[in-house]
């Protein structure tokens, strides 16, 4: 992991701004004499930069972004818990962390501070921005906001504006956390309990009734006070991240993500996607119930130069991240033009 | 609303028992000199006896279940809020409500309990037995547990065991319940920011993507601090149960759900079903996500005499509830004789 530090006053969508910004970014291969086969992959809610480590295979070689053929990039997002500025960092105002007085960040900030770590690579051409889920968020805002800067874009499993029932799974991952009424003390582990639970619902969204009926099943004779898996798996599941992450920084990405939509303040989400006048391939999931392929399927249809496919998986939302050869299959062309867009 | 009281000692499944045993229930119409002019409806998790609030229309004057033709019957379950023996209320041996302490429930307890009223009512022949969801989970267990009692079976958007998906989302709700410490205070009060968010999450689940972003959308030009409609409905969700339920009950009606099995003892599911020789109607929602359409269909695969029909709605599980046209249109039908069972 590397830190990328700017001393200049970064304003924020919302009003308000960060004195002082950290951004912690991974790269994997090198930068081409030519400069132009970076690949720059935005990271969803509660990962990090460490695209190898939460993206399996995807940087292997021979994969769709093989890092011994590309520079990839990518940075942990602005309110994160892995490096880049957020809850847990120190306000120089005060002295001390932020928690829960951390100013409010937008998908547009942090596709903000991307085009800031970019700059200072001296990235200014991608190849390819890839995003899945809240990471697609910010492809598309980045790409929207500097369009020439990229050749291609991959967007897997995600929208151009937050739904009404994606935001409704937010609002209720909140109020398990807010139920917690340790969230609001001044500690790293303020809200764990609540985060948990959170989580917990998080999860629901992203595996959906196929994942679980094929993963989590019980003997057929079990006595009725049996301990059942999905009981066992939703508790380990929260426990797991309580291990790894904040609630303050979960409460803050959650609320960037209510705020996404592309077409604020640029007359829609139609005239906004009318921008990205380069080649991208839009993903969906057959059972995603977050990003439902529908929804994906119309992000596909106001982009001028996209081309949707759809791959099939029981594991719901988080098929993005197990349906590697699936993936493989239709990105690795897309990125290396052995395969021509739709239109 | 009326109250029965068994003095006898009611055994409960899970062990333990409850000294006193009182069952609210409403009746709408008159038994027929004949006696075979009963509905008995089972609601479901935080429903209470009267049908003719909760399920809008179904027993109005030309409806499905038209009480002016039938005698419908509807009790409170075992461990609900709504007068039948539950957390809150006084546990004999101490004088002083139950409610952690409440012992653990079944879904064949609460059959067992309609039973007893059943008996007490004089009701030897039910023409005609209806549940959705938990009431479909009731109705299938006192089914199989006295056929000869019923003459037909009708089971809205239910299963013939809990799935590990709907366990996953009970689960959930437990989380965030126990995220509010106040569970567990000797109070009505208690747990009263986690039931709320628990709601939350249970009418995620209700209503799934589509009626969301059917009926919570928001401007398209919303500012990036916009309160968005689904947060202040679920906000509104979650308060409102919290006025009219409390947390224990909550509690013991999901630990119940997951118990749901109608083979268990029984030498599995398809042997038990294998009982209801009676003509039964199946009816699926296209876009429910608890109870998937898959799920019901295979219910309906597994009875001996089953019609399966499946109804098209935006809203989800909750369908059941709002597609009253639809409904009258499948069960009246089915329980006036007019129309035959496929096998």
């Amino acid at each position: 992991m590397k830190l990328y530090r700017s001393a200049a006053t970064f304003p924020l969508e919302r009003g308000g701004s960060l004195e002082e910004l950290t951004i912690a970014y991974h790269t994997f291969g090198k930068l081409n004499e030519r400069g132009d086969n970076a690949v720059w992959v935005c990271h969803g809610l509660t990962a990090n930069s460490d695209v190898a480590d939460w993206w399996p295979g995807a940087t292997d070689k021979g994969s769709f972004i093989d890092s011994e053929k590309y520079f990839v990039v990518c940075a942990n997002i602005i309110g994160s818990h892995y490096g880049t500025t957020g809850p847990l960092s120190i306000n120089p105002d005060s002295g001390k962390p932020y928690y829960d007085s951390f100013p409010p960040i937008t998908i547009r900030d942090m596709a903000r501070a991307h085009a800031l770590l970019a700059d200072h690579l001296g990235l200014r051409f991608i190849n390819t921005l890839i995003g899945a889920s809240v990471g697609g968020f910010q492809a598309l805002e980045w790409a929207i906001s500097e369009p020439s800067r990229f050749g291609k874009l991959v967007l897997i499993a995600t929208s151009a504006k937050a739904s009404p029932w994606s935001i409704a799974i937010d609002e209720t991952q909140r109020m398990a956390i807010k139920a917690d009424p340790t969230y609001g003390n001044p500690s790293p582990e303020a809200g764990m309990a609540g985060m948990a639970a959170a989580r917990a619902i998080g999860l629901l969204s992203y595996r959906g009734p196929y994942a679980y009926n094929l993963t989590q099943t019980d003997p057929d004779d079990a006595p009725a006070d049996h301990l059942h898996r999905p009981v066992t798996y939703q508790r380990y599941q929260g426990e797991k991240l309580c291990r790894r992450f904040n609630a303050y920084s979960y409460v803050t990405i959650l609320d960037a993500f209510d705020t996404h939509n592309v077409g604020r303040g640029r007359g829609g989400m139609v005239k906004a996607l009318s921008r990205l006048s380069m080649p991208s391939l839009v993903v969906g999931i057959d059972t995603d119930i977050v990003f439902t392929p529908d929804e994906t399927r119309s992000l596909a249809a106001m982009l001028p130069r996209a081309t949707f496919r759809e791959i099939s998986s029981r594991m719901g939302h988080d098929g993005f991240l197990t349906e590697h050869k699936q993936l493989e299959n239709i990105i690795k062309p897309f990125i290396t033009d052995e395969y021509r867009t739709d239109n």
